[in-house]
């Protein structure tokens, strides 16, 4: 994608967020790198008033490189991500409430459903309390999710970042996220849910990323 | 139906599982049974990027016959139904969360509700758990369904199967499925649902059977 | 209103039980009374397929007047209802979630919110049980609601019935109803919810039945 | 803005209460002080039903200058907060579900989100009871927040009140106030949340209120 597409793109993933109820007014945000740069969401910016031509372009350490709104307060956040981990090329925040409210009581989300083997491979880990605005949050995010089969993470009191080769993979990633936070909370007071096998979780994560959905010939990517 | 009406059916059926917040993202698939063979959804393909063109032709070996995408990897499951229960003609598979709340603590969802003697006759009943990919499922389903008057089953840490004469029905009854797990999660939460009595459940599913909805003269069928 | 509006009226009322979440598929229906006569929902009709022209005249022994379609299988229910309260104009039956699980635990639903008060006059009562088809749930709605504050009952095991002058209010019962069974039901989950005393409902009551809303010169209606 | 404006205005905010799923049928409302007098929702009128001309005019006693119309019944509590904190430019009443399940068990929401350190700088204070119509809910609001970081307080067994320098920057704190009742709901659910450290708070409140969204050049103000 060149940058126009990059920006339409992000601007649909945009809309997604509401559409799928993980945020409220103006929270929540995507991002997109695009070669040493990114592109990511204006601070404080409603989803209907957002554009494609809106996005801020920032070099990867967090510095308005193009564009006449402030670029979202979790910029350096998802700097941070970038910079040190070089295989993801998206990243999406939320407040998701389910999933925050495994994070308000620092709790990884236990995997209890098939479906969460298959997307995370297991739990859903919960990173450390950090404050909001630095690189604390960013570091948290890397020292937890770098090599963890997981492309979700909460964080204490706050609540979800996922990451992913492109946005619509990390999007993904954080609709699955809620809908299983959702699903391991109902079933929680229910009672007693059963936990899966770890061999079982490890086949089905297996299976999932190497058969599940559309095999693009020659890319290894899935749609 | 003809081939082209049933792909439009099930293009309109598959829209109607986002509507009823039965899925999230790319999960859940409706498929319908013809002649000899079945359509399904391809798999990892959004609601919104569906076709009735893109449904999967295949064998109730689950081999693709017609189709440029790979069908859904729940297509072995759905076969070996077909296979072996000869009078279904649809069926709907859901994560859908209430219900799998439900199976997720491997309990059946207790009936509580005359809407539920009504559409399932009773308790919808938990399979165990069974590994996705290949026939297993289908045969926990098969076991459990065969000859029980609940057209829904939950399955151990999975989700949702329903099945029907036709795929509108088994959607009705996926949507009811997951309109009295809700109900129930919420009355248990209260503490002291009161059961109906066993009598009572058969008079309600016999009156439903039989009385409810518009007779079609000649048919035996409801709309 | 003639017959065509009401037709009209009843069929636009319709729509807002799936807008307002109260009723899932084909579940759920609404009345009027039309003189000697009553119009009531086709049996087993989804709310997309529903049309004015659907509705079905029965008089108020539930039998059909005019129309192709079979009427609600609760029509006896309302049939009864008009019978026996003459100041009846409208009635709604649901098995709105929140209200239903109220009902599966035979429990009324507490006054804990000052727009219960209003509305309701003080808790919804809970009937006893009653099967479906003949005129046992309609004594159960006469024998609790006759007299009564609250234009709403819950059945056991069942779901909700309201009544009202005209099918608008009793389905603004309906939709407060669910609203305050919701509320309800989360505040109890919180643990202690503050029970209002009887003179603040009473005089709560007593000021929204009297002052709120726009009077209509001369009728003593309330849009 | 002009009165003409500020009607659109108005009228908009109001679409946004149920688009928001923050109130139920006619309940719920939103004003704007216009010099010395106030605009406000008239009484009992569905969302739909409103319009931009059918907005009330009252002077800050709550007497009607212009319209047709009643106005809402809890025009003397927003007439009462406008005389007494004249930075108010803006006011929300909503009986917002998991708000108001709080404020039925008397208790304050507490502060386990970093949104709600963000936005209300703590937790979101409970009012006591007070009966509807005359100054007494105003007089409650205007005591609790007067000075207080938090721009929503809940009232016991009511509702939500929300405060802004204009009517959108209310509707803001009415649409977090039940975003963050719910997550803190969710987490109390699950049994242990983590309260966040009062000078994280403060660091949290403090940030939020002076770099977050677009600074408007010589205003303060924030879109």
């Amino acid at each position: 994608m060149n940058h126009e597409e990059l920006r339409r793109e992000l601007h649909l993933l945009h809309l997604e967020l509401p559409k799928n109820a993980l945020v409220a007014w103006t929270s929540g945000n995507v991002s997109a790198r695009t070669g040493e740069h990114m592109l990511i969401k204006p601070s404080g910016v409603t989803f209907e008033e957002l554009t494609p031509e809106g996005m801020v372009l920032t070099d990867l350490n967090a510095q308005v490189l193009d564009g006449d709104l402030s670029p979202s307060s979790d910029t350096a956040t998802h700097a941070y991500i970038y910079r040190h981990l070089p295989e993801v090329g998206g990243i999406v925040h939320t407040h998701s409430p389910y999933a925050t409210a495994w994070a308000a009581n620092a709790r990884e989300i236990p995997c209890f459903l098939t479906a969460m083997a298959d997307e995370f491979g297991g739990p859903i880990p919960c990173g450390n309390f950090a404050l909001i605005g630095g690189e604390e949050i960013g570091a948290e995010v890397v020292r937890v999710l770098r090599g963890h089969r997981s492309p979700a993470i909460i964080l204490q009191n706050h609540g979800v970042f996922t990451i992913g080769k492109t946005p619509r993979a990390a999007l993904k990633a954080a609709v699955m996220a809620e809908d299983v936070a959702r699903t391991a909370f109902l079933a929680t007071q229910l009672g007693h849910p059963v936990p899966i096998a770890q061999a079982d979780i490890d086949s089905l994560h297996d299976r999932y990323t190497n058969v599940y959905g559309q095999q693009k010939a020659g890319t290894g990517e899935k749609p």
